[in-house]
């Protein structure tokens, strides 16, 4: 099995907020929304169904335990949670935090607008939070 | 526990296709993508983490039974999968096929123009083609 190394764009595209037992944890740096993207480090993996069985639950369970702090952290209405993959064909699943009135609600985050950076400041205030609440559960 | 009852728009914007050991699964009724759904046979519940562990995990086993089935089954480049819920509350789980070039390739399904329906013949054949690919293995 080839090391584990994240996708380039990915990578550019956000910060790390820590690593779960299977995945590594990534924030979307794009402050319209609330926006975490786990990243199972299996090299050359590009759809859910393509990991073991094993790594399926792990998946599903570190899904589920990021979903619920950042609904319960963010105070949203909804959760979505989605495997595209259309751009970056490295396996990633993103959790974003959806209020009623936010950019495009009810639509899609993908595909819409631009996204717009956090200031240095609050991306790191933002990465600290966010660990604090799902990590330390 | 109350009785589960299908959303009536996931009802008027699908076909059954059949029921697995969770889920019921749904043909949407959209000829620009092979797009099916899952709808766990859980009453009140509208997100993934809110399903006990032992419903998360068969979610995901039935998830994958159905992606892996449907992109064999269409060729497709890819599977999108997503659970977003902004605009019908049960909880739903969409598996599309994408292929490059598609409408609205690499964007999202969600939101993109307006459903086109498949005549009845086609629909009725999509149905138990889908429903031999999958419910067979």
């Amino acid at each position: 099995m080839r090391q584990f190394k994240l996708d380039p764009r990915l990578a550019a595209d956000t910060v790390t907020v820590g690593t779960l037992g299977l995945c590594r944890l990534l924030l979307m740096n794009d402050r319209r929304w609330p926006w975490l993207i786990l990243v199972p480090q299996r090299s050359d993996v590009t759809e859910v169904h393509d990991l073991t069985p094993l790594d399926q639950t792990m998946l599903t369970f570190e899904t589920c335990l990021v979903a619920k702090s950042l609904k319960s952290f963010c105070g949203a209405d909804k959760i979505n949670v989605g495997a595209l993959g259309n751009m970056v064909a490295m396996l990633h699943i993103h959790v974003i935090a959806r209020r009623t009135g936010d950019p495009n609600w009810p639509g899609p985050v993908w595909g819409f607008g631009r996204g717009e950076p956090y200031d240095d400041p609050s991306l790191e205030k933002m990465r600290n939070d966010l660990a604090q609440a799902i990590l330390s559960v």
